[in-house]
C-alpha cells in the first residue's frame, strides 16, 4: 500500500462475516457468492493494481432480482457493497475493502432488445462494450463509446464512470448515449431511469447516475442509444518533431471547424515503445497524431484534403493517409497496441485529466519540465480532439520510494489540468487515486451538494466506500450515516 | 383559473410586502425593482396564458452578484422566488404566486467569450436563442437548440426546461450542448458547474440543473457547445392522405440509418390554417412531412434521393425537394408560422408529450378519437424524428367549461403518451400544466428522491412553487422547509 489511506475495516462486520455470507447464501442460488479466498482472488484490485485487498465475499446475480436481494441483505446487515464491472478500472474504483462484499454484474450478460426504428438496444450491464457494437452489426448500426477496454469492460463500468474512447470526438461519452436504465437503490428497491426516448419531464437522474461511481445505486439493466454506421471511415498520420506544433495542429483542425471522428496522440517515448511491440511502421517523431475521418467516399476525400492542407502548414515530418482498408488497419495497430505496449516497458501509472485543447501545446511542455524534476519517464498517449490527455507515468514498483514519487507526480498532472481549465477525469472517474484532489476542482459547497445528494441515495452511506470523496471531507456525512 | 389549483398566498408575507421591497430596493441599483402595478402586469404570466397571477414585485438585475444579493434577501426574508426568463414557457414554468418576488433574467445579456478552438461560447442567460447563433454565424458555427420561440426565449429558459427544437433530431437537446453554468443558490451563494470542456469527476450537478424547471438555482452564464454549420441544407416536403402511413414513413426513414436534421409534421387541420395565413403552397392533404438534409452538395443529394425511394414505396401525394435557397425557404415558411397560423383560428392548449417513433401512428390515430369523444378539434404539428409531439386543442376560452374539457383532453394525450412508453414532456418542462400527472409517469421513490433533491438544493422550498411536484405530494417536504 502507499499514499491513499483506506479506513480501517469495521471489526464488528468481520466478527459477523460467516453469518453475513451464509444469508447471502441462503437467499440466493447456488454458485452465486464466493468466499473461498482462492476464489475470490480476482476481485481483490482492478486495473490500478497497486492497491488490493481481499473482499468478505463476493456475489455475481444473473438478475435485477439476485442484486436487489443481495442489497437487501447488505443494507439490513449495514455491509459495505463495492459494485464492479469487468474490473478494468484505472482509477481503483473497483477496489474492495476487507469489510465488503463485492457486487459484480458480470454475469449480466443478456441482450434484451434491439429496435432500428427507436434507435435503442437494451442489455443487461454485464455485456461488454464491444458486445454490444457487434450485437448491431448486422442492423448496420453501432454503439458509440469505445474505451480502450472495450473487450472486456462492461456497460456497467461504462456508465459508473461515464466512460469515453477514441471516436467519441464526433459522438460523444457515455453520458451522450444512455437512455434509461434500471438501478438497485441500497434498499434493494428497482427504479427505472428515462426510456428509449427523448423526455424534459422532472429532475435528470438519468444524467446524475451516469458517471456516479456506483456511490448511488447499481445498474443492472441499459437502454443504449445506436448510431448508424458510416459508409466508410479513414485514419490518416501525421508526424511532427515538436510536442507545441502538434498540439498546435489539433487546435486548428479543431476550430476550422472540421469535425474527425478521432485525434488521437502519441509522443515520442510511447512511439518507440509501439514500435519495439506492434512494428507498426509509425515514423519515429516527436509527436504524431492519428486522425480519423468519416463518411462517403468524396466527404472522407474532401475532410482528407483540408486536414492535409492544415498540416502541410505547420511543416510536418511525415504526412500519410490510408487509401484502403489494409493501409487503414496499419495506421490504427499500433495505437491499438500501445498500452500493450507500454507495459512491457515496466510498471506504469495511467493518468486521466481533461484540458481546454487550446492548452495542449502548454500542459504538454510542463509535463515534459516535471518529468525531469521527478526523475520519471512519461509517455503521452491520448485523445487530444477533446483534450482528455492519459500521461504514463513510468517507474520501478520494486525500487522503495518509486511508487510514491510517481503518484505525487501524477497528482501534479492532475493539478495542472485543473489550473489550466481542465477537469480530474475525463472518463476514468475518481476512484481512490484521485479522491484527495476533489477540493482541489470543487469548491466546499459543491462537494457539499454532491455528498448531500449522496446521502440522498444512500442513507447508510453503504456503496462503494472511501472513493470518490475524500475521507475527511466526508467524515460528517460517514458519522451521520452511522446513526441512520 | 381553471382545473389547477394553487397554494394560498403566505399572508405573513404578504403583509410585510412593502418591507421586503424596501429592502430588495436598498440592495440593488435603481430601476433593478419594479412594483407597480401598471409595470408588473407584465410578469404575470408566460405563454400559458389561460392562468396569470401577479407578483408582489419583479427583480431585474444586470449580474451574478445582483441576483444574489436578491436570493439572499428573499432567503433571509423566506419569500418564495419565481425564476423568469422571456416568459415564453407553455407549460406555466414562470407562473407567478401573489406572495412571490419574481426574478428575471432578462438584463443579463452580455455576451461573455467566443472560442472556436475550444468551441464553445460563454453567455449570460438573459441572451435568447437566436442572439447566440448570430453572435457565431461569421465564424462558421451555430448553437444548435432551436426552440419555435427562438427569437424571445432566452438561454436561461432553454436551460430551466431543456428546450428542444426541429434541428435537435441530429444534434440534441439543451442537455447535449450544455458545457458549464453558473448559478445563484437561494442562499445566494455562487457555484460554477462544468465548464468548457470534457470532464467526468464528481456528480453531474450541469445534467441535474438542466431541464430542473427553476426548482434548484437561478442560471446566471452558460458555457454552450458550437456546432460547425453544414456546407449546405436543403428540405423536402412529402404530403400523404394518411396520418398512419406519414408516421410509417417517419419510422422507416429512422431504421433506414439515415439521419436528416429534421422531420417535421402537420396534420390536416394544422395545414388549413397555415395556408390560409402564410399561403406557403403546401399540398393539402391528411399529412405533410418536412425532412431536411444536410452536408455537401453530395451528401444532400445522396440522402434526397434514398429519402425519396422511401418515400415513394407509401405512395405520397407529394414529394418535392428544394433545389434551391428561395424554394427551401418556401418549404419552411409555413411550418415557421403554424404557431401564428394556429392563433387565428382561436384559443389553444399547446401540449408537449413524446412517444416511441415507432408508436407515432398508434397514438395519432387514439388522438383523433378522444379528438371526438372531446368535441374539440385537434391540430398536430411536431418534431416527428424525435417523437415530440406537440397537438394544439383548440377551444372558445369565452364559453364556459370549454378551458377545463381542454385541460382534461390534453391531460388523456399526456397520459396516452406514458401509456405507449413515452414522457410527460419532450421540451415545454412540466411547469403547473403537467405538475399533477407526474405521478402518473414516475414511481412513489423516484418522485421522492427527485423531491429529496430539490430539499439539498432549497431546504427552504422558497424556489418557483407549486410546480412540477404535485402540491399533494410535495406536502410532507414543503412542511419540513418552513421549519428550516
Amino acid at each position: 500500500m502507499s499514499t491513499i489511506t483506506m479506513p480501517i475495516p469495521d471489526a464488528r462486520i468481520l466478527a459477523r462475516s460467516s453469518q453475513i455470507i451464509a444469508s447471502l447464501e441462503t437467499a440466493l442460488p447456488q454458485g452465486t457468492v464466493i468466499w473461498d479466498p482462492e476464489e475470490t482472488r480476482a476481485y481483490e484490485c482492478d486495473a490500478l493494481t497497486a492497491y488490493s485487498c481481499p473482499p468478505l465475499a463476493v456475489v455475481l446475480p444473473r438478475t435485477t432480482e439476485e442484486v436487489a436481494t443481495a442489497m437487501r441483505i447488505c443494507h439490513h446487515e449495514r455491509v459495505p457493497v463495492v459494485p464492479r464491472g469487468a474490473g478494468t478500472s484505472l482509477a481503483g474504483g473497483a477496489l474492495p475493502t476487507a469489510d465488503c462484499i463485492v457486487i459484480s454484474t458480470i454475469r449480466l450478460r443478456e441482450v434484451l432488445e434491439v429496435d432500428t426504428t427507436n434507435r435503442f438496444i437494451r442489455v443487461q450491464t454485464g455485456v461488454t462494450n464491444l458486445a454490444v457494437s457487434a450485437e448491431l452489426e448486422a442492423d448496420g448500426f453501432f454503439y458509440a463509446p469505445d474505451p480502450s477496454s472495450q473487450l472486456a469492460c462492461t456497460i456497467a463500468g461504462n456508465i459508473a464512470m461515464n466512460s469515453g474512447g477514441a471516436h467519441c470526438l464526433k459522438y460523444g461519452v457515455t453520458t451522450n448515449n444512455l437512455m434509461g436504465l434500471r438501478m438497485v437503490l441500497t434498499s434493494g428497491e428497482i427504479v427505472d431511469v428515462g426510456g428509449p426516448l427523448l423526455g424534459a419531464s422532472g429532475l435528470d437522474l438519468l444524467g446524475l447516475l451516469c458517471g456516479s461511481e456506483g456511490q448511488l445505486a447499481i445498474v443492472t439493466e441499459a437502454t443504449l442509444k445506436i448510431v448508424p454506421r458510416p459508409e466508410g471511415a479513414r485514419p490518416m498520420l501525421i508526424g511532427f518533431d515538436s510536442a507545441e506544433v502538434a498540439g498546435e495542429c489539433v487546435a486548428r483542425i479543431i476550430r476550422s471547424g472540421l469535425l474527425p471522428v478521432a485525434i488521437e496522440y502519441m509522443d515520442d517515448v510511447c512511439l518507440r515503445a509501439v514500435e519495439a511491440f506492434a512494428k507498426a511502421g509509425y515514423p519515429q517523431c516527436a509527436a504524431l497524431l492519428i486522425v480519423e475521418v468519416e463518411g462517403s467516399e468524396d466527404e472522407i476525400s474532401s475532410q482528407i484534403e483540408a486536414i492535409r492542407s492544415i498540416a502541410v502548414e505547420l511543416d510536418p515530418v511525415e504526412f500519410r493517409s490510408s487509401r484502403n482498408a489494409d493501409e487503414a488497419l496499419a495506421i490504427w495497430k499500433g495505437r491499438k497496441a500501445a498500452f500493450g505496449a507500454m507495459g512491457r516497458l515496466g510498471d506504469y501509472l495511467c493518468l486521466d485529466g481533461t484540458v481546454p485543447v487550446s492548452q495542449l501545446p502548454y500542459t504538454l511542455k510542463r509535463i515534459g519540465e516535471l518529468s525531469k524534476e521527478y526523475g520519471l519517464e512519461v509517455a503521452n498517449v491520448f485523445h487530444a480532439g477533446d483534450g482528455n490527455m492519459h500521461p504514463l507515468i513510468l517507474f520501478n514498483a520494486n525500487a522503495p520510494g518509486d511508487l510514491e514519487r510517481a503518484e505525487q507526480f501524477g497528482a501534479d498532472i492532475l493539478r495542472l489540468c485543473v489550473d489550466v481549465g481542465g477537469c480530474l477525469s475525463g472518463e476514468h472517474g475518481v476512484g481512490i487515486e484521485k479522491r484527495d484532489l476533489m477540493t482541489k476542482q470543487y469548491s466546499p459547497t459543491d462537494m457539499a451538494i454532491q455528498m448531500e445528494i449522496k446521502d440522498v441515495f444512500d442513507p447508510a452511506w453503504l456503496l462503494n466506500p472511501a472513493k470518490v470523496f475524500p475521507l475527511e471531507t466526508s467524515q460528517p456525512h460517514r458519522e451521520k450515516a452511522k446513526k441512520r
